[in-house]
């Protein structure tokens, strides 16, 4: 990544993350090239990226490590989406092709290796004495996602314990990874115990309200769905996911609330967001 | 890797390797552990990982070091051997079922992600004051591979420049690394260069005797062979082949003979194996 013409002392911004992210992906000008500004130039929330930026600059890390950190997660979340688009079928992503549609299982395949391989080459320009630990750290997540990418595809979720189980795999390792790997770089490790514990709450609230949408929908194709596994109508089934998401969104804030410096604020940003919906009101 | 209980100044052997690669890849007890023992448990000349200890042993590298970059080497071959048997519908690996025939494809993407974030937990474990350009290297040589599975996938090789390019590429990064690698940690980084030119000669070397054995089968199907490319009766196309390897592989042997402290033997090894069929004797 070209870093001497930047002013060090500035923050990052998520510019800086997209150039390094590009940088990474596109050696050759060729299809790969093309996939990766296809995929990486269609937007997304970078949630994760965002994440990591709030963390460092909660904990004073530098430009370099701060970028790297943000460019890993971010990259390690995409190459999941472009490989969870092939394997999962679906033709759309963020309102454009999935790259498996437009150029190919084969290519969607090999950008999804680009991506992964590309995360470890941008963590390694962190400025830490302590890289083994953070890419140590890195591949237990992945192997967690994996693992829980994995879990989704064979699951047959039958109680809500494994339900929990398996939107926590899913989803929490990457939401946590950019404050776990911003608590290393800045020797807090302690404290990463509860990033994680923090992240699998949010992926658990996270994923019962992305449910509500997708319900009627995936109970008539008998997929996993928390509204499918409770009693009542639509709208009690409903409720049940809203107070579900609550309670897990609760206890991720009061859990972030607990980390260094307010590393953990992104982390409560993004659990508020289920909290709304905590259906008090609507029960009253 | 739990390494407190190992002698550490005896040298690195294979099983040392096996079970470093295997701790990296079976963190749970799941599909995806069966599927990673499957693959690895099916052999495989293991070149890469030899390579790797041959060079390590030349540069007098520490036994982490030396483990570090011989398992993540090889993982990183696997992981593409994976990922290729499912893209170019190959059932058999090793006279095994491959890992998408077995356990299907979902399983084979994942445990060939799972692979490419393990060899970059693999070289983190490396003892060296330059992991970080170690990492950058070896994604480098990923991208380049990447690049070159996918003009294999792509190709239509019309020319031996071609035929070439797509050989070198597809097959040279991840022959070149191991001995790349430890040129790295070794401080004799000025020689990486002398290593892959020396690799992407026994790449080709390699490519043009394995098309031997294919040629009727691809000639008839019109994939990419070198045979297909040459004027003549199968005869004189096979010794068009032979010469053509012959003459990278001792290409190869004169480049990787001068890489410092014998550290290119490896490679002069394998490269010799494509000499014995230098046709002169049949010319003559």
């Amino acid at each position: 990544m070209a870093s001497l013409s930047i002013d060090a002392t500035r923050q990052v911004t998520m510019a800086d993350v997209e150039i390094a992210m590009l940088d990474l992906t596109t050696y050759e000008d060729g299809v790969m090239a093309q996939a990766a500004r296809h995929h990486l130039g269609s937007g997304g929330g970078r949630v994760r990226a965002n994440l990591a930026l709030q963390s460092a600059n909660a904990l004073n890390l530098s430009f370099d490590t701060s970028r790297a950190i943000s460019a890993a997660c971010e990259l390690l979340h995409n190459a999941s989406l472009v490989h969870d688009d092939l394997q999962d079928g679906d033709t759309v992503r963020r309102s454009k092709p999935a790259v498996w549609t437009k150029f190919g299982s084969n290519t969607a395949i090999c950008l999804g290796d680009l991506m992964v391989s590309a995360a470890y080459a941008a963590i390694a320009s962190a400025r830490v004495h302590n890289l083994p630990e953070m890419i140590a750290h890195m591949h237990q997540r992945v192997s967690d996602v994996i693992g829980g990418q994995h879990a989704d595809l064979e699951s047959d979720c039958s109680t809500i314990a494994k339900y929990n189980d398996v939107a926590r795999m899913k989803s929490g390792p990457l939401l946590g990874l950019p404050v776990e790997l911003c608590l290393i770089a800045a020797d807090r490790s302690s404290h990463v115990s509860e990033a994680m514990a923090a992240s699998d709450a949010i992926a658990i609230a996270y994923q019962t309200t992305d449910d509500i949408a997708d319900a009627e929908r995936d109970i008539e194709a008998g997929a996993v769905n928390f509204l499918a596994m409770v009693q009542g109508d639509m709208r009690s089934r409903t409720q049940a996911a809203r107070l579900h998401a609550s309670e897990y969104a609760l206890k991720a804030i009061t859990i972030a609330k607990t980390l260094p410096g307010g590393s953990g604020n992104g982390l409560i940003v993004l659990a508020e967001k289920f909290v709304p919906h905590l259906a008090i009101g609507e029960a009253a």
